[in-house]
């Protein structure tokens, strides 16, 4: 958008109209029974280059930050989370995660390389099954930053559900880096000439993913060992502000690390926060989080919002028709990875609700639809296409969560005017 | 340094690089009896491009970042004000401020039109009057973010001596604002040709001073008739950090207004601070906003000590002779200055505290620099003096004023062998 970024002045006044605007829209989707989130988005959306104007989304210091507040974000819910807990789910959440990715990208492929030969969406015929890979590869990730928030503004981080949920988040994750480098060579390839086959080769796949499980696994193997004799040494120093910069610097360090093992940063911001709740200072880390992610979180959600271009819907161009097309498989793909959650590990769970909270396809999305972009593969129409399904599934999720959270056993919240006898 | 700004995984770096060595140096400076402030300055200079390089020094994002750093900073401050106790003094910190303005620069300016003379530095003779009057300017200012952050670190901030410091401080800024805007228009106008009583009127300085003095009065009266209506709407929402994010809001806010009004920003921060510290709301207030100021304040100060680059005074240029004496004139001013506190105002106080209080320059000074070398008025060698000026008075300021702050009327400081008996 700016060349050269904001001047300090126009800087500062974006910043209080996200967090004014963040704020009055979170309030006003609480009052009208939603959880905070949507109204963050969608002020986002009003807010952004294609209505209002006021928040450059393209900005990069302001892309910065909000990579701070999605770390943030699920170093906040890492602290609230019991390792223990997560193991337990393990099982259930690897099953989740994998039908979650496999069938998105299945029916995903079938339908945009159908969608081609009728004449719907007009590209070069060399290239369909490519565009078409690329297209169900961006129907795989969930976003983990967004169902996180719903779950903690509903007040369900501790149900058996969320526990899948975020579970299946992270592994979807891991799976997404892996199918986005694959995917990305592929087009690399193609572009320069080389036979696909030689481009991408089983060991290269399983390279990408060995490092990206491998990080998470030593990350916390070994950060369970450092964690303890670092916050001792913590614990000796009286500097203002110490324990809780330590913290925070922590979180980033993992972080990065995560972005240097060739994973995602939110994995490594989220395997702190877990690592950190095992220690005795994490009460007084959750308190001093909590200011700091308010003023942090919103810029993410408001910026996720603002990169939406509203204008492409109505331009009588294919990209609304192919976009509900990609947002209905997208939906339904998550829908049916929520019945995995079988055996042992989901019994009596709502295996809607974890469907559901697989939905929101949020920054892993848009990552998708942006390298399909830059390399050219992507159409303006094809990217409003995934575009819009990343924001419809991520707009949809906050309130069918909502609902499916209300489970049938609890009288309370069924027939509210029954008074609940336990 | 970097012209597209740095990537996600290099600001993380750099973020948690600034932290764990602000916190570190902050502790070992604490440690031996020294502020924590000077520790961040001094692990500046180190990590900063001159000597370690992993602060990128001239990085926008930073440098964003380090506004609102100081603005937070200001803001915290100001809430920590009674605006009684302020007005009180306000006669006293008036005195101060001219006489700690007209001396420095007076004395600042004779000497470098006397070192040109004796040909110590070799300057165009047709510019020798406006480079001493830009040298001259650049002695005036006192850095207010620096001097208030030691007497917090100090426990001095509700001392007398600090009420007047401040005042003082904030009224410098005032006048410093000025006299930039001032010596920025000779600049101009010498360079295209203008004559520099055409370019500069008594009208036009006027003007500046009393937008500058304007805008803090009516932020003040009117502030304090809107503060409360907007708190009281704000106890009515419900939605998570709500009012920490309003308060952070307004304090920005009331920032970008300063600076459109021709003022500085951290004046705006600093008045909103002294309203909101009239609600009931303000503990609250400050108690959420210290691990925020504990984020970004330190990149503040880092960025400060970045910013040297302390080559220049080992290549035998002119740079250190130039640099010490600007340090002996900016030094001796402000302590003729603390003399000032004559009257009922400074009746019983520690002049030479007072004075002390003024000295460093910090980011003021820093930016008068910066304007001289754009504007091509400052030679290389004579920007590294005016930057060894701001740098030595600001790490001097710290140690002296824990020295100066030890009153002779206290015993227990002075002589700790002998029990104090009240």
């Amino acid at each position: 958008m700016e060349a050269h970024g904001m001047d300090v002045g126009h800087f500062f006044a974006v910043l209080v109209t996200i967090w004014i605007g963040a704020k009055l829209a979170g309030e006003l989707a609480e009052r009208v029974g939603q959880p905070a989130v949507l109204g963050e988005l969608l002020v986002g959306v009003i807010l952004g280059p294609s209505l209002l104007g006021l928040v450059p989304a393209s900005d990069h210091t302001l892309h910065l930050l909000a990579e701070v507040g999605v770390c943030i974000l699920l170093f906040e819910i890492g602290l609230e989370t019991n390792l223990g807990d997560f193991v337990k789910v393990g099982g259930t959440s690897l099953l989740v995660a994998t039908i979650g990715v496999f069938v998105p990208f299945a029916v995903g492929f079938i339908s945009i390389y159908e969608l081609a030969r009728i004449d719907l969406i007009a590209i070069n015929p060399d290239s369909i099954a490519l565009i078409a890979i690329f297209t169900g590869a961006s129907l795989t990730a969930t976003s983990v930053g967004i169902t996180a928030r719903v779950l903690a503004d509903l007040g369900q981080l501790s149900a058996p559900e969320s526990k899948v949920i975020l579970g299946a988040a992270v592994i979807d994750d891991v799976l997404g880096i892996v199918i986005l480098a694959v995917v990305s060579s592929l087009a690399a390839a193609t572009a320069s000439g080389i036979a696909i086959e030689d481009a991408v080769s089983v060991g290269s796949i399983f390279k990408i993913l060995s490092i990206a499980i491998g990080f998470l696994v030593v990350a916390v193997v070994v950060g369970k060992k450092l964690v303890h004799p670092i916050f001792d040494l913590v614990d000796q120093m009286r500097v203002r502000g110490v324990l809780f910069v330590a913290a925070l610097s922590f979180a980033l360090a993992m972080a990065f690390l995560a972005k240097i093992a060739g994973s995602a940063m939110i994995i490594g911001a989220f395997a702190a926060g877990i690592l950190l709740a095992e220690t005795d200072k994490f009460h007084i880390i959750e308190e001093r989080l909590k200011p700091v992610a308010d003023i942090f979180t919103p810029i993410f959600f408001v910026l996720v919002g603002a990169q939406v271009d509203v204008r492409v819907f109505f331009d009588g161009g294919p990209a609304l028709v192919v976009g509900l097309i990609l947002f209905a498989v997208a939906t339904a793909g998550k829908l049916v990875a929520g019945w995995g959650a079988i055996g042992k590990g989901g019994k009596g769970m709502n295996k809607l609700a974890i469907g559901v909270g697989m939905i929101p396809r949020g920054e892993v999305g848009l990552i998708f639809a942006q390298e399909g972009l830059k390399t050219n593969l992507l159409s303006k129409d094809m990217f409003a296409a995934v575009t819009f399904m990343v924001i419809t599934t991520t707009l949809i999720a906050p309130p069918l969560l909502k609902v499916v959270f209300r489970k049938p056993e609890d009288p309370d919240q069924v027939e509210p005017d029954i008074a609940a006898t336990d």
